[in-house]
């Protein structure tokens, strides 16, 4: 089924973006919660908290495991997460007597956001990546196009000349603090989830630090006391994801806009009606200005579930779900579809 | 690829609906595409616009179409919509000389927001339904409990005793005014859009109102002047929708607060957790709180897509695609949860 | 203090609405609740439930009440609601023996709902005169240029010609479609709000309903059960709101886009710039889509407020407060400039 | 008029901050203005734009100016903005021959974006206060009933047990982050902003860059480039404010949950009822959760106004006056209603 047009055959082909997309599917979900599970047993054997015969089973078993996801959509459809589920079949393959260490310590949330962060890692270099080929791109356009004369406008109204740069540069500049805002913001980010049935870890006792540290480290990420309850990163991380469209979307209003009014920007190819097949509308800078207002309104949504009620709320969890995966391929296809925007410039400003 | 929950194989078990989601698919929306095309030509064929011959050789080719999907992907990418390449591609099914006569006079948002007025229609006969389901469950939850006791809770501090009726009463009044409603914007919304390449049918001459009012009988729906930029009727029933998931957001969250304070109510199963088998979470209950509020974030969307610029806006009507397909699904599917959690309840009131 | 542009003494002459304004302030809205207990009073005395020499001390006492707003305020950061301590204050204005029946059976929420209906309803009916007159203008532009040629815009770019008729009945008719819908939902939304404690009017025995229906008549309103957890009816004026100023936003961008194209509008004048005084902005128009936008965010909390948990919510109560004045007041206002924006068109199409 | 609770003589008791609110009054935005064409008229005269003599007469002139309100009001209405009327008025106080010199080189929206980060950055040092002192209250309710005995809630259903301190950890850790984000973002938003007609301040020629990094030194903000049109920083701050105020709307929810739960929790004065006086209503956290909510959906606004059109949209401009300004206030209350509701607490655990 294709409800989201991210997730669309057809519509995904322009609104979407194959690489981002791709850590949200079940496969990259299942393979990051196998990994959560598989670096536990390792952190836990580590410490001496489970035995190394079990962490070996337990290796072994998940090395082979594919599960009943038919069981796995029954079990989402009672518990509400599919870790329940999950951890009850790798228990089975992993057999009597090692099973009970399988999760030992763990719960539902644990993997789940902590699966989430192994996968936003990965998209989230991806996007990095794209930040910064937008980055070139325009610069680009600065070194052929800058110093081109172009009519400032305010207010929707001729103003003054300018150059092309000074237009170029209000579309640059933003992306250059969103580097900078990235990176502050991901030590917050990038890091474990892990606290147990109610975030005190409390079956593992005075272990209880050195495992959660050994379990971020196998997984690369930062260690850090549990959050289930504090959302504050994720929200952050949302908005950052439309701070990027939002700039994108300024940049795509400008193209449509000089694209309505004429000679001043002249774009290599544009998309083509079923009645009037001479017309070269401005597909992608349209798109930009869809997909900036679509993660403003998104926005709302993940600050929303800031109000997480006591140790977990399943509410305002499962809102998360609901929104933050659509923000990160809406900003990775809105920054694919900007270079490529830069690069259809064949000429700006007179 | 899975971004959204409603399309995901996993949550979808909890937080989608099939029969909704099925209208939402490729192969429903390239039929409900070739319904319209083929419509159109028994319409104009009707009334003159073109052969008989030409509209005999448009059915034939349209009942074994199949369409080349990987290039209707990129049509979409260049083009911004599926039609051009489609029609193209129904063009050269048809061949010489018939094709001249496929899709004409009309474009392609003709094609696409007709598809999608027959395709909410059957959406919102399925959410009709299961929206009586719902009043029909409460009813009989308040002739088992209605007269029990029940402590009023106001502002989250008790006040006096009420029966269990009252509470349940305020659950269902609001879904008997959502089914008023619904009769009441129907008329304004199941309509066809039919206005060719800038709403004028121009290619249609004297013929224009006669086609357009044959294609909408052949297709059930209403007849009206097109709206390619008036998008009040979408945006007021996505209004609707988040009216009926609010209505039961606030049930559920009446459940979840109920199932915390213990034993005024008993829910017949909850969810379990992976750390604490014995829990029974009032998992529906919590899902129809995000639903609720994630209806209420997209809601934001639809208006803010009214913004639509002169005679076709590419920007605001991605947006309205990126959004209320989902809004339909979590309508339905908080009412598929809605009528499980009250057939859950064991006991209410004292 | 003016947080809000719409308070503001300098900018409420551009975004605000004096005639709506008005019925916001705390003068209209201690009147509108003096008038609800005077009404309270003459229901109860009519109906037997309070002594006819009560009803005359309540009514005397509330003809000279003039309230001490320094004690409002401070019950308002105790309470969360002015209710209580303005009723201790008509009390001891009553005075003994006859203060036991002032707001006799009747809470907080009693008072401010149905305080706020009947200013709803003054706000109202300005909103449909004024909504009546811009279908009026822009009847009489449709009069003056409706033949004239227009390129038709589609996707910012030109499509084909059409006449400047077509783009003004796009701006049109959604508003006689929303006097239609106004009409349907002030039925459901200008009603009485009287409950008591917990909504069941457990005071008046079974005088209850027919007091209730001699208050609602007094006050010009109609009767209905209480609806102090039911909130859609409010939800649903605040879409209506936002689709008056999505649609207005419409034709607010269209006239800027005509404004920034150049020869085919001309407005009688623009607003200035400090730095360059031959500017013609079009205020008007980009204040219209403010405004719209404006509405679009705001509708998401009118609907997050529909998760009003049990008998009562402060939290989903106050939201409302928040917001719906403000969206009253931007609707009024952007219905006022566009009145003024279609009156500034000296010249449309060619 | 009070059309926003923020203004409203009785309601801003519960949700207003008059210390932040002080920083929106018509007043202390002239005040501000005014500040701006003083400290300009010092950086231009220093860097020899224009005469030693003409500074004085300005400086002079601003000394002792009062503004005509009946006509800025009407400007605004005209112009869209304040400051052309405002600088006339100006010009007329100062005379010929210096009139000339006053505003040189500058537009509208160096002015009121300069004179909103001069506001802000007071309102930014109270809202810090302010947060360090939740910090501080949170740490004595931690010292006080941290090792007491909690019983975790996980999806609305009891976990096991945990200690007060984890649950108040969960409240003050965000608020710690808060801290940190705070000082990162604002060395980017604590800029002047000042660049002419359209950005590149082309009448101070080669002097615009130290007359710039004058004016920012005399008004104590940093030196930026211009950033009329790259609205992140400001969408980056409003994505602060509500980070601030969904951490505490959680504070306020688990409060109001606890309250309802009964002995878990003792409040030491709570709000009435003017139906049942024996109520004591957790007021201040409800307050808590509708200010989170409130500026959760005002994110969206300013979030949707990044897509700032060309060098300078009136409409994305005015929509962050309508939206800000309220964003501040709510959360410097929410900090107030926070900091008494920790104060609240006798006691917390078993």
């Amino acid at each position: 089924m294709t409800v989201s047009p991210f997730d669309h055959p057809l519509l995904s082909g322009l609104l979407g973006d194959e690489e981002a997309a791709r850590h949200f599917s079940v496969e990259a979900e299942i393979a990051a919660m196998l990994g959560f599970e598989e670096a536990l047993a390792a952190a836990e054997a580590g410490c001496g908290v489970i035995p190394r015969d079990a962490e070996a089973a337990i290796v072994k078993a998940l090395a082979s495991f594919r599960p009943d996801t038919a069981k796995l959509r029954t079990g989402v459809t009672k518990d509400g997460v599919v870790v329940p589920e999950l951890v009850r079949q790798i228990k089975v393959a992993v057999g009597v007597p090692h099973d009970a260490y399988v999760h030992f310590g763990a719960t539902s949330q644990d993997v789940i956001d902590t699966s989430l962060m192994l996968r936003l890692r990965q998209a989230i270099d991806h996007i990095s990546l794209l930040l910064g080929e937008n980055i070139v791109r325009l610069t680009g356009l600065e070194l052929e196009f800058g110093s081109r004369e172009l009519m400032a406008m305010t207010r929707m109204q001729p103003a003054i000349p300018v150059t092309a740069r000074d237009r170029i540069v209000s579309w640059r500049a933003p992306l250059e603090r969103h580097q900078e805002r990235l990176k502050e913001l991901s030590g917050r980010l990038m890091v474990v989830q892990f606290g147990g049935a109610a975030g005190t870890l409390e079956k593992l006792g005075d272990k209880a630090v050195a495992v959660r540290a050994a379990l971020a480290a196998k997984l690369g990420l930062g260690d850090a006391s549990q959050w289930h309850s504090q959302r504050d990163a994720l929200a952050e991380f949302a908005g950052w994801l439309s701070l990027v469209t939002g700039s994108l979307g300024k940049f795509g209003q400008d193209v449509a806009l000089m694209a309505q009014a004429g000679s001043v920007i002249k774009l290599s190819s544009g998309g083509g009606s079923s009645a009037m097949p001479h017309k070269q509308n401005p597909v992608k800078a349209e798109a930009l200005v869809t997909l900036a207002r679509f993660n403003a309104v998104q926005l709302s949504g993940m600050h929303q579930a800031l109000v997480h009620e006591q140790e977990r709320s399943g509410a305002a969890w499962t809102l998360e779900w609901l929104i933050l995966p659509q923000m990160v391929v809406a900003t990775a296809a809105a920054l694919r579809l900007a270079a490529e925007l830069a690069a259809q410039i064949e000429s700006l400003g007179h």
